[in-house]
């Protein structure tokens, strides 16, 4: 019997603070500007990534929910897939006693943990979770950082998903792009109280797809030169001050202050990106009034809305305050289904809607129930992690489970 | 019987192409950039002004639709009227034969041809007739653009409604004020061809102030300054030429641009200031989509949205294209109220929302009746007009009629 070479490995969503957007070289995936994110916990989002190596396989396949996806010759699956056997090529040159695996086909079967209907960006998840189970798979001595490099290849904000915590995509200046890659901020534990609610906003149509939106917006925005270059490196040196510091207040301001900036940017884009629609709106109006009547009582900012490349709002906030923001979103836009506790806020009830003291109702209309689709409750979480070979998602015959 | 001093002028709406956006000085309304507008033609929309000066007359007092608006001192309305005094008195020092009339108390009527409800900015064109019949009264030998240093005071993009046609907001550089004036760049007969459809946007809440929210972004948009110092005086350059040689899809292009950009700012201000909604972004997709099939089919851009500090759009484009833009307008955002076809397109008939040949229809959705207010047909139009005695606003007695 041949030895069976596998593992399996889970990886983060992470959502960005400061945004990516625009890249400098198309092939490499090298952006035009550092970004920073917080990775989620993979308790509530997470993929999942088995693959296998066996001399018997006739060529590498991947499944992605049980539905094979083809690995285009040159594309950015075979891309990572090529990246990390050729580190094992190299590690297998320096110790004559690892197996010869590198030459064997792989198979690779991958799920998400949540709905891909949820609107989420889960490429970033599944390309951290590729390049973390080969990683395993060929037990490379490699660091998360230089796994990042292979990621990045991938799908860019992947690079992120290889560290806990908070995380750093350095742009980088070379022009073969082995200086583009995530570096830990801090770790989970050193500010484990940042929570995140997902506001998962229904959308009539699909929206510009990022890899041809954000090429639109370097080719055609007058003010994103400005932005990548004067004024999100003062943002990454600020908000990672406010992370060591865990100063709240301003890591939120300046969190907005970048989703802001970023769909700014796609407006100025010819023609115009729309990301963001009334719900959205409403959401930033409740979030922006939240705050207000926060400070105005004396007290400081205490949430965070942020966008990504659609509809749906990220409302970062610390730990004390997620279910009075739960009971806020909720006044606004009811539920289409009923809301998962997955943190024990509501002791088995639902939230009512009700409104915090000294609010002012009227920065927003009430929207119909199913506006907002479903709302996710997590938190700050580790990076990627290697499970045991019972939660393989291959088959003893390398299909998927 | 004592002599009677009055006058009635009509002054016309205007609507940006390169925007206006933040003030250098809030009191004498100097901006942080140079602005170009297209006049709109006075039959469609404009607001009609009479002044009369009386010994009799114990105060300033003017009414706006027939309702007293207080004349507050130090108040936009006492800087315009005291501004137009003062040259007055000026002319009375040169002449002594002259009424002294600039010791008189006026009383002003002021009324607009459109609705209110429209959500059109009508302080331009009431200042500007403001400023107009007084000048008028006064028998000033006044170019408009002396005038329109007076009217900036009282509504900074009423300056531009002196002039008819094309016309820039120059902004000038010293502190008082008296170089940042508007010139006309040409005529309406240079350019008779362009008309403007103003589509009136239905919208829930009350959105920001012009005036507030472009302070607000003067205080905090990062990406401002870049725009004033570095994209708008190139933009100026290039309209005025575009303008000049009859060039409509280069004006047309940067008129999108800006307003996009205008938006921007708005968008990457704090908290952020969003005046378009679903509706407006619907627009700019069936005008950005209506170009794609028109260049598709060999042409040229046919048509330029542009918005202001709200939902409405204004279309720009050349007298033939009207009528198949407001098919396509009607398409997407059915009438509530009938179409009011004051060019004589449909010949006693409706709108039936056909779309032109080879245009994708799934780039915006179908809204209800309604989302769409009124349709407004109108085209470039003159300056300000000097109304004979029969047209007078106000009674024997100084009071509205």
């Amino acid at each position: 019997m041949m030895a069976v070479y596998e593992a399996t490995a889970t990886a983060p969503v992470n959502i960005a603070c400061i945004k990516y957007w625009g890249k400098r070289d198309t092939k490499l995936i090298l952006p035009v500007n550092s970004s920073l994110s917080v990775t989620l916990n993979q308790d509530d989002l997470c993929a999942t990534t088995t693959a296998r190596a066996d001399l018997a396989f006739e060529r590498d396949r991947l499944w992605l929910n049980n539905k094979e996806e083809e690995i285009k010759a040159g594309g950015r699956l075979a891309t990572c897939i090529a990246g990390m056997r050729s580190l094992r090529r190299e590690f297998e040159k320096t110790d004559n006693s690892l197996p010869k695996i590198a030459e064997y086909h792989v198979h690779i079967a991958s799920k998400n943990n949540f709905p891909t209907a949820a609107g989420l960006a889960s490429s970033a998840a599944g390309f951290a979770a590729l390049v973390s189970a080969l990683a395993q798979l060929y037990k490379l001595p490699t660091t998360p950082s230089e796994l990042s490099i292979i990621a990045r290849q991938g799908s860019g904000s992947a690079c992120r998903s290889l560290f806990g915590g908070y995380v750093a995509w350095e742009m980088g200046t070379k022009d073969d792009g082995s200086d583009s890659r995530a570096v830990q901020v801090a770790g989970r534990e050193h500010w484990p109280e940042i929570h995140a609610l997902i506001c998962v906003v229904s959308d009539i149509k699909k929206g510009t797809s990022s890899t041809s939106g954000m090429q639109r917006t370097v080719e055609t925005s007058p003010l994103l030169q400005h932005r990548t270059s004067n004024i999100v490196p003062e943002r990454m040196t600020a908000i990672s001050k406010a992370i060591k510091e865990r100063d709240f207040p301003t890591f939120a301001q300046l969190t907005m202050a970048d989703s802001n900036q970023f769909h700014a940017v796609c407006l100025d884009t010819e023609p115009p990106i729309f990301y963001m629609n009334d719900v959205s709106r409403a959401i930033i109006a409740t979030i922006v009034e939240y705050n207000r009547a926060a400070v105005a009582a004396g007290g400081e900012v205490k949430a965070a809305y942020t966008y990504d490349a659609g509809p749906n709002a990220v409302i970062y906030t610390l730990k004390e305050n997620v279910k009075e923001i739960i009971e806020l979103v909720s006044h606004y836009l009811p539920h289409a289904v009923p809301f998962k506790d997955a943190y024990g806020l509501f002791a088995g009830t639902q939230p009512v809607g009700r409104l915090p003291a000294g609010f002012n109702e009227a920065v927003a209309k009430k929207f119909e129930a199913g506006a907002v689709k479903n709302l996710i409750h997590t938190s700050v979480g580790d990076g990627p992690q290697v499970l045991g070979p019972d939660q393989s998602l291959l088959d003893t015959k390398g299909q998927p489970l």
